[in-house]
């Protein structure tokens, strides 16, 4: 459980009160995201003069807070001596200059899911032994796609996947997704279960295990790892669960022999309101090394949320203030189409003003702030509390850097956006 | 209510017993779409064949369809010797195939909702005159394109939008979007409830009239219509709230006087189960008459769904066959985020393989159909009851030809689909 008194989460969530000047009103704040002379700023950038100046909608990421949450998942693991990888799960966020970013950090491979993202790792500059391949529904010519690409680790996730996998590779090294029928969501979101009591459709049962072992024989092929994801957004609290999973990650182990990975997949959880504990790495690292290390092999690790999310803000701009039968409505001039999380996954976004003259308790006003669709579950953000805002001015939606751009559509013809790495 | 026994139903719904021949297996066949010689075929096309040729993800759309459909509301209108028009709700589907399609029809003008849905419409072949334009959180920038388009029909949806629109075109006419109250969504959805107890977003409420009138008079803009949506997928069951929300649009006229149009909006509903009741449009036609006729203004109706969604189907191919904890899953070469209804609406689509030489009901075989996106959202039905299928077998998934492929998005890079209108 996440004890409150870390370094880690005083440095990086401003709970410091040590810290005088800077010290932080909102739970949100670090030194590279925080208000400046009244301004919100990110990664030493001035939002509403950036809002101002690209227009709106507009994504904003940081180039260094992306830089420290690698570093911190690599000191975690350090930390407890366990050789490990990273591959960032580029389905959270493919913006080609941020891609570019985190291949030039040198800190991380690619995590890909389709034949798509495969050739855009290749593309940035991954090779493919940098990059680790887990689908799911795979298609022959997905397989086919793999097949051209003979050093990608490329991890099954049924018999069927394995066994064309097979015809098409024989002898090539591959991993199996396993599940061992255990899962965490966001909190309790159904919708975000990997797996859990009822079978879902990822990954190889341990009742099927005799028959994946077959296929590899028949085929030739060398099972080099085992692959399991936990589920997605698991913070300090979940980490219960998490033990039990890697607990069920040896018994699979124990029927393929010796493995050269475990990659535990991603999941890593960044606290989205004010309530929510942050993950614990050093527990989180300690349950690896403890429940892991007797396997010998090195453990893979696939953050996407954990990379992106607290790096990116999305900015719209208010265009109309207005009170209907005693709700303060603030619409804005993007909606749920571009960034997916509040409305289909209940996940929050932290709305903030840029720019917030009056931050004391009495300017706060209860608002619903609504998106430009014509549907009603179009809205960001209801009954929250925000400084009095007028038409003209810009909100941050914090959290805005993962599955907001890489899921967006363009309905309505409301798609249009931009995006923006800080220098 | 439905009766379940109008001509209309019996011959669109394939259950009159006395076509002998012809008559149907399934709740969902038709003329258009049924199974002939094994194969099933849409708009005279024989789907398997299709899928073949164009390969898969495919969207299939018949152009009978549609024009059937803007013909039955044009008749159940006409019935009622109601003055009226029909906007199409590009929103629903904007193929340009299709979208041309419909224009050249002469049946309907355009429904849109934003600059670039209005632009499209424009591209398209339909006049201003036959634009009908309604927003919400409207910006300053949709103003001032709608601005440019000085004859297309504008609805606004705020007192805050309405003063901007004065600002940029005064003496300009202007429709009044209005929000009673109340409101339909598909059964029970809380997601698609436009208005209702709660207050929503949309529309002027009777408590801000007043307020909307002096600004009328303020920029001189002429008031001449109504406009309001009173939900979504509404079937025969939900008619009752329709007439309420029908009464509702009297008080409002009340307060504004005489005006040309009242837009009831679109809303009108397909039949998504084999328990779901048809629409019974000579009732809802009845409903109008006897609720608006009183008010000499002309009906305009703004279908989308209606009009498209069980005109296409979305042709996907099987991957995967495999039983895992006793759960046979269908694996398949498309995810959600081509088509978003089934998981983020909870909306079902019948799924029906396009080709069944035993249709018999021992052949049945409970199956869970699975997505190709690492999401556990990812499964297009559940527990459904399916004819063996094997791998490289196609798919049909019925009622895809509204909001599918406009709101697709390439989440894990897998948004690639064709689509196709059967000449």
């Amino acid at each position: 459980m996440h004890s409150g008194l870390d370094h880690d989460s005083l440095v990086h969530h401003g709970r410091d009160e040590r810290r005088g000047a800077i010290a932080s009103r909102h739970w949100w704040e670090r030194p590279d995201l925080a208000f400046r002379d009244g301004s919100l700023s990110l990664g030493g950038r001035d939002l509403y003069e950036l809002a101002s100046t690209l227009g709106t909608p507009l994504y904003v990421y940081s180039r260094g807070r992306v830089r420290e949450k690698l570093e911190r998942i690599h000191a975690a693991l350090e930390a407890e001596r366990i050789r490990h990888r990273i591959f960032y799960a580029m389905k959270a966020n493919r913006y080609e200059p941020l891609l570019q970013h985190i291949q030039s950090l040198g800190l991380c491979g690619a995590d890909v899911c389709s034949p798509g993202e495969m050739a855009l790792a290749t593309q940035t500059g991954f090779s493919e032994e940098e990059i680790s391949y887990t689908g799911t529904s795979v298609s022959n010519a997905d397989l086919d796609a793999i097949a051209r690409h003979p050093d990608v680790w490329i991890n099954c996730d049924s018999l069927s996947s394995l066994r064309r996998l097979g015809e098409r590779c024989p002898g090539r090294r591959v991993g199996l997704r396993i599940n061992p029928g255990l899962g965490i969501g966001y909190g309790v979101n159904e919708l975000l279960r990997y797996s859990g009591s009822k079978p879902t459709k990822f990954g190889i049962y341990e009742s099927q295990m005799d028959e994946a072992l077959q296929i590899a024989r028949r085929f030739d092929l060398s099972i080099v790892g085992l692959h399991v994801h936990a589920g997605c957004g698991y913070l300090s609290p979940q980490l219960a669960v998490f033990d039990a999973i890697l607990d069920a990650i040896g018994r699979f182990s124990e029927r393929v022999g010796d493995i050269d990975y475990v990659n535990i997949g991603g999941g890593l959880g960044s606290p989205l309101v004010a309530a929510d504990p942050e993950l614990d790495l050093a527990q989180w690292a300690r349950s690896i090394a403890s429940r892991l290390g007797h396997l010998d092999a090195e453990i893979w690790v696939e953050p996407g949320d954990f990379i992106v999310k607290d790096a990116g803000v999305l900015l719209l701009q208010v265009n109309t203030v207005e009170q209907k039968e005693g709700v303060c409505f603030i619409g804005v001039d993007g909606g749920f189409n571009i960034h997916i999380e509040p409305a289909f996954y209940a996940l929050p976004m932290e709305v903030v003003p840029c720019r917030s003259a009056a931050l004391s308790d009495e300017s706060l006003q209860r608002v619903t702030v609504a998106g430009n669709i014509n549907e009603a579950l179009d809205l960001w953000a209801q009954d929250i509390l925000l400084p009095r805002v007028a038409e003209g001015d810009y909100l941050a939606l914090l959290n805005g850097g993962a599955y907001g751009s890489s899921m967006s559509s363009n309905h309505c013809m409301r798609g249009a956006f931009s995006e923006y790495l800080v220098p």
